[in-house]
């Protein structure tokens, strides 16, 4: 993984992938008591990031390979985002889901062209399966974040962060990104190290799913207990990767926590400030440097919101529960 | 007015607001049977494109002028624009609120430097109370739309439309506007005028507050006969401008009419495939684009979500009526 393979993602995505603003409030700059830039990602095609990774990927497949088709476990944003570069790559593309997905999960990838096949998550093995078409179709698996192009897919946005930090005149701040297997906060950390030196990347997690936070800490891989049960369910994967680990020992500092009641807050904050919707997951950096200032260095903060895809009655939830 | 004042503009804005995104999901083109941009002018310093023709008047005075100050009188929108845009060229800035406006509304204002001016609607003249300060302090007042530079900071929206479309390869298609006193319609029409000709602007409002697609159809500027009692309230003005009128006029096609509930509904929308923050007046443009697809013509639309300045309340009842 270097630079150079994020520059050459950039260019397979430039048209195609949408370069997101960087937004601010002076209410944000308030509460967290420094200047707050916020990544828009959940403005991406398919609401989140993922549609990165998943263009990066499909497109980086010789042509012969990518004809047959791709592949993905997920019920979630990564399933959206390879289904939607699929399908505007005009190839076959099957996603495997837990037949227990909300609908809407389903439906939504089905519209973006997607072949869906569901299993049982009590009885059938998703890997299983998943190797198995694989194998009969000759299609190409796309993991969700331990795959090199997909990394260096995500890793556009810290591209896009270096630009826009430079004209702001921000060379020196911690950069908050919402982590789940790191596919993103590795991605973006590659791109800063060269093209921005003095931005400092750090993780974001939710309270009880701190693997990262904690294998930060430790120098190795650690698992969460849980693993399932969180309203971030967009980055509660179980332990980082074992190519993205490496790249967060290397150049992140120190993880940061949040509870869900604080990415619930968050959420109402960018609604009322910022006029964008996040998901519990997305909002956790947000959050980061909204209510944990204490924990955050430099008179200027970057944060990402990593995606939008959240059910209304949870949003609303939100909007109840901390009214701005 | 003309388009060198509206490039005029466009360079005083340049670094000071926001270029703001065109987005797009197939979801929408699915509903509307056509292709659907959406111009995300929520997204907007403020939440609202107010802040562009705040910005631009108030960086069109002389600089003896503008020492002295700037006055607006709004409870809404062009209020929080003018403001900052004050605040940020470091002068006075005194706007006159009625005092029964909502509490957010007065502290937000408050915290974007303004010193607020309350009357009383019942007993009180706002006119007189606004030209009695614009006198003693020797203030400029800035009207919300009626007002040349203002109109061409609105039109600077026009320019990136123009910039977007071709680049998307549109030359032809309805650009759906959501009108009130015409200043961000007539601006926009402007500059689409010299810069994408077979763009043609069309306002939309909502119903019982449909004077100018009346206007436009008996040539003369017609009112509303009511001026409160809508949702829309950031696009309720009683009737269109002197100046901004006979460039609607000139310019424009047809006027749209969506219902209260089509809004709504264009906001759960936005929420659930964009992933933005509309307020009701903010969305009539999207509505009449997704719900009254009989109305516009050709294979392309584009649209004006204008701010999103919106309740909490009253979102969380747009996404429990109108589920994706």
């Amino acid at each position: 993984m270097n630079i150079d393979m994020i520059d050459a993602a950039a260019l397979r995505l430039c048209g195609h992938a949408r370069r997101t603003p960087l937004l601010s409030s002076p209410f944000l700059d308030a509460i967290a008591g420094r200047r707050v830039y916020v990544k828009a990602e959940c403005l991406q095609h398919t609401g989140s990031f993922k549609f990165r990774g998943g263009w990066s990927a499909v497109s980086a497949l010789s042509p012969e390979v990518r004809a047959r088709g791709v592949i993905a476990f997920s019920s979630g944003n990564h399933a959206q985002g390879v289904a939607l570069a699929a399908k505007e790559h005009g190839i076959p593309v099957v996603i495997v889901m837990p037949s227990d997905a909300p609908q809407m999960k389903i439906d939504n990838t089905r519209a973006f062209g997607a072949e869906v096949v569901l299993y049982d998550r009590a009885t059938e093995d998703r890997d299983a399966i998943g190797a198995r078409l694989a194998a009969d179709r000759a299609m190409t698996l796309i993991k969700p974040y331990d795959e090199p192009q997909v990394i260096a897919g995500q890793g556009t946005i810290g591209l896009e962060i270096a630009e826009d930090a430079q004209a702001l005149g921000v060379s020196q701040a911690d950069v908050l990104v919402c982590c789940g297997g790191g596919g993103l906060t590795s991605g973006i950390a590659l791109a800063l190290e060269t093209r921005a030196p003095g931005l400092r990347v750090r993780p974001v997690e939710p309270e009880g799913f701190d693997d990262v936070a904690r294998s930060l800490r430790s120098g190795r891989i650690e698992r969460n207990a849980r693993s399932s049960g969180s309203l971030c369910d967009a980055i509660i994967t179980p332990q980082a990767g074992d190519l993205t680990f490496p790249i967060l020992k290397r150049l992140c500092g120190p993880g940061l926590v949040v509870s869900e009641d604080e990415a619930l807050h968050a959420m109402s904050q960018a609604f009322s400030r910022l006029k964008i919707v996040a998901e519990p997951g997305g909002a956790v950096a947000l959050a980061a440097a909204l209510f944990r200032p204490d924990d955050v260095q430099g008179d200027a903060v970057i944060v990402t919101i990593s995606g939008g895809n959240v059910d209304a009655a949870v949003f609303a939830r939100a909007l109840r529960s901390f009214p701005a």
